[in-house]
């Protein structure tokens, strides 16, 4: 393996605060790019409208001797054509023009390279691999580091610096740490619905240079991460790794997600990003030992950011209460209750009484999980949430709404409106409900909004999703999903008190 | 549980060719409905919809002593003034007024009825389960057999009725039994886009007469259903439930979805239809050894109908071959196909030199996960699919696409295109060259279509599904999901062959 033999010392070398420099470069070049065609085509030419989307403030240089300009921007013959500083460079030319472009680079006196360019070590050819090995070295002795080969790069919104156009340009405090590019669109896609924003995102595909302990360091001293999400398919070096690992997960709360948990999973990693996925059982007791929280999918990770970001204060147990809609649908969320791990208390009598107040006799329960026809009326449906939440067995109310149809539809389109409710202002009203009964309670209250069943539903959907968030509330898309991800974190806080 | 006492020997008459008359009525009375509002307001009055949606060709009566007409028919005061015969009535009336109802039922000689008034033995109310068991003995002494009460009742394709506006009208094979009525609609909802029909559909409740056994008996001998898929909350009499389902197991796939697995579940269940739901671990047994396959979610049921409905032939074994687009979901399918059980072969050297004339060596695998970016041209997809098909160590082909971002809205503005793409016209073809790859090979080939993230690929999600249904396909969301289908059901076929 020549090719770990000099990323790997070089490695040692960073520590945390050293590599800061590279999410704020001044100045950004793309070389190959292409002139704007009908729309965003080509990944290299959609790394220059991310910087445009971000409002980059430095300069932008696209670099192709083919074109004279791209997107508005001057095209340079060449780097060394560039008449500034270039700190940055994004690579988005084939293999073969790689090593001429680095010489450019080493003469230009940039700082760092992501190499979006794959075809390297992750083929499997031996020629392959060293090049990848010689570039690295030419590069580190100059003084430049490398991100990548093989992947999408860097977003980091406090310094307007993105990789995928239409990212937000506001942060947050998620930082999320992806081998693999398509992951971190990926989850750019599924959890800014949810209201989770980016403190950085770091693509960083075969890891040839800085790689997930480098990272993993900074992120965990970076003051703009509070929560640490991580995709990761092999581990360069297993001790340094649980090093990092311990240090950032005595900081903040760290989600893993493994690539590479299997036979076929280990194989499609290296054919992936080149690399070698050790055994899933030490991995997982890896995580465990050093206090990190592991998780199996995408959709499961964004879980748990939405957890950690908005749930916020740990629940004081695991006594779950649902409330919401329908029969059957009730019992399906009571055995997932249960089946996460966490208990489905009796409401007290007391509460129960309450309750009824709101709730008809036929075809309801106050039991736990209510299952209320109330969900429409915003008044009673705080009500009804702030009563639940302050039954003394429960720890955290998960509230669920299905709106693809059934009482949904039918009420807006009631006859004892006095005009057809707008579904816009109907769902706004609801999420300014359950924050109403959030805020005036001790405890979490969650939002299970169950899946859109046609354009229509998911317009609403996405409506009701969106002003959830604008109240900070936690949300998901099943029963299962929050509760496995309310135990994760319960469990999390827990192993953080005995420690 | 009084009860019992009544329903129990009554229900030990039913033959089940001898309930084949309930979902062939000549006419059907609708008691306790409102005119027609602004929209289909109440589900009472949604029951008279449906039939009109369905064309039900026998004469519909809406009764209620306060109206004229509903919905452009002539309503009835009572039951009594009806002129020609009555066979099915549904009661849609509040619970103090149903014996005077039933009376009427019997002065009529109705021969079924279907209850949607709840508030009954589900209550946990002494009086409301004495007045359920009252009903049923005067119903059942004057041949009037009883499904629910505390359900949505019966729809059946073939006699055109139904119980939600807008089902298909065209009916299929797949039967559901189900306990609740919420989850009969979802499935409908979820089924109906990825290509299912039904034969029957039979919401049953609290199952005071009719219940598990006399349908489930019913459907085993029903020339019309040929995959079973059933929800059950709980069983009123173990040994003639193992009877029904080892009979009907031997004849058809039956997919059972327990409800009430755990403590908490089996609270809900009482609550919702006053089963008494035994331990999930007999039941669970019970389904192994009758020959039944065990799902946990209506999503998992509706995966098995589809696996058992459009892959038609059994895999000859274990082997799946994964193609499409992205490295990193590359590596998350590998780890799912091998985590539900099955394996991912490699393939051989001959198919993987085959493969390369399609497929550029930089960003992609001829392995297997096979990692592409032809996916979009529908030439080459036929060919690689039918290319992967043929390594003789490939059971399965799944093709995976996301038609959320990515390559796929890249490739709708690709500037080599003379025009710009119709998405219509594009799922159009990539459903067509996955169905050509699919008849040109011996091996099942199915689809995963993997989630909307906006409207836009809602709108073409829902597009290909369309396309893909239209021509047989199997269709999944996620990886997961359908391997776990496919090892279900190659674990069905082998213990038919062992039997």
């Amino acid at each position: 393996m020549p090719a770990r033999e000099v990323s790997q010392p070089a490695t040692e070398e960073a520590s945390p605060p050293a590599i800061d420099y590279i999410f704020h470069p001044r100045s950004v070049a793309v070389v190959g790019v292409g002139p704007p065609k009908l729309g965003p085509a080509g990944v290299g030419t959609g790394f220059v409208l991310a910087l445009q989307d971000m409002a980059f403030d430095g300069p932008i240089y696209p670099v192709n001797p083919k074109h004279q300009a791209v997107l508005g921007l001057k095209c340079y013959p060449s780097l060394l054509d560039i008449p500034g500083p270039v700190d940055h460079v994004i690579f988005s030319v084939p293999v073969p023009a790689v090593p001429q472009v680095v010489e450019d680079c080493v003469a230009k006196g940039v700082k760092s390279i992501h190499f979006f360019t794959a075809g390297f070590r992750e083929t499997g050819e031996a020629e392959a691999a060293e090049l990848e090995r010689r570039i690295v070295a030419r590069a580190r002795e100059a003084g430049i580091r490398i991100i990548g080969p093989n992947c999408m790069g860097l977003y980091c919104p406090s310094s307007k610096i993105a990789f995928m156009p239409g990212s937000p340009v506001e942060p947050g405090p998620v930082a999320f740490l992806s081998q693999s590019g398509g992951n971190a669109g990926d989850v750019i896609f599924t959890a800014v619905p949810r209201g989770i924003r980016f403190s950085k995102i770091i693509s960083y595909g075969n890891a040839a240079d800085l790689n997930e302990v480098d990272f993993l360091g900074y992120l965990a001293e970076d003051a703009e991460t509070e929560i640490i999400v991580a995709y990761i398919e092999g581990v360069r070096d297993g001790r340094r790794f649980v090093r990092a690992l311990r240090h950032a997960s005595a900081r903040k709360p760290v989600v893993v997600l493994k690539g590479g948990r299997t036979e076929g999973g280990r194989r499609a990693a290296f054919s992936h990003t080149a690399s070698l996925a050790g055994s899933a059982l030490v991995f997982d007791a890896l995580l465990r030992q050093v206090g990190a929280v592991r998780v199996d999918s995408i959709d499961e990770l964004v879980d748990l950011a939405v957890a950690f970001r908005f749930i916020g204060r740990p629940p004081g147990g695991r006594g779950v209460a649902v409330v919401g809609a329908g029969g059957g649908f009730s019992v399906f969320a009571a055995d997932e209750v249960n089946e996460a791990g966490l208990e489905l208390p009796d409401l007290s009598p007391a509460v129960q009484e309450e309750l009824r107040h709101f709730t008809p006799v036929a075809g309801t329960s106050v039991r736990n999980p209510v299952d209320t026809n109330i969900i429409m009326e915003p008044g009673k449906l705080s009500e009804t949430l702030r009563i639940v939440a302050s039954d003394p067995n429960v720890d955290v109310v998960a509230f669920h709404i299905s709106l693809g149809w059934g009482s949904w539809r039918r009420s807006l389109q009631r006859d004892d409106q006095p005009v057809r409710l707008d579904p816009g202002t109907v769902v706004k009203a609801m999420a300014d409900a359950i924050a109403r009964a959030r805020d005036a309670s001790a405890k979490p209250i969650i939002v299970v909004a169950r899946g859109a069943l046609d354009t229509d539903s998911m317009i609403y959907s996405m409506q009701f999703e969106d002003q959830c968030q604008r109240q900070g509330l936690a949300i998901f898309p099943t029963i299962s999903r929050a509760c496995n991800a309310i135990a994760k974190m319960v469990r999390w806080w827990e192993m953080r008190q005995d420690a």
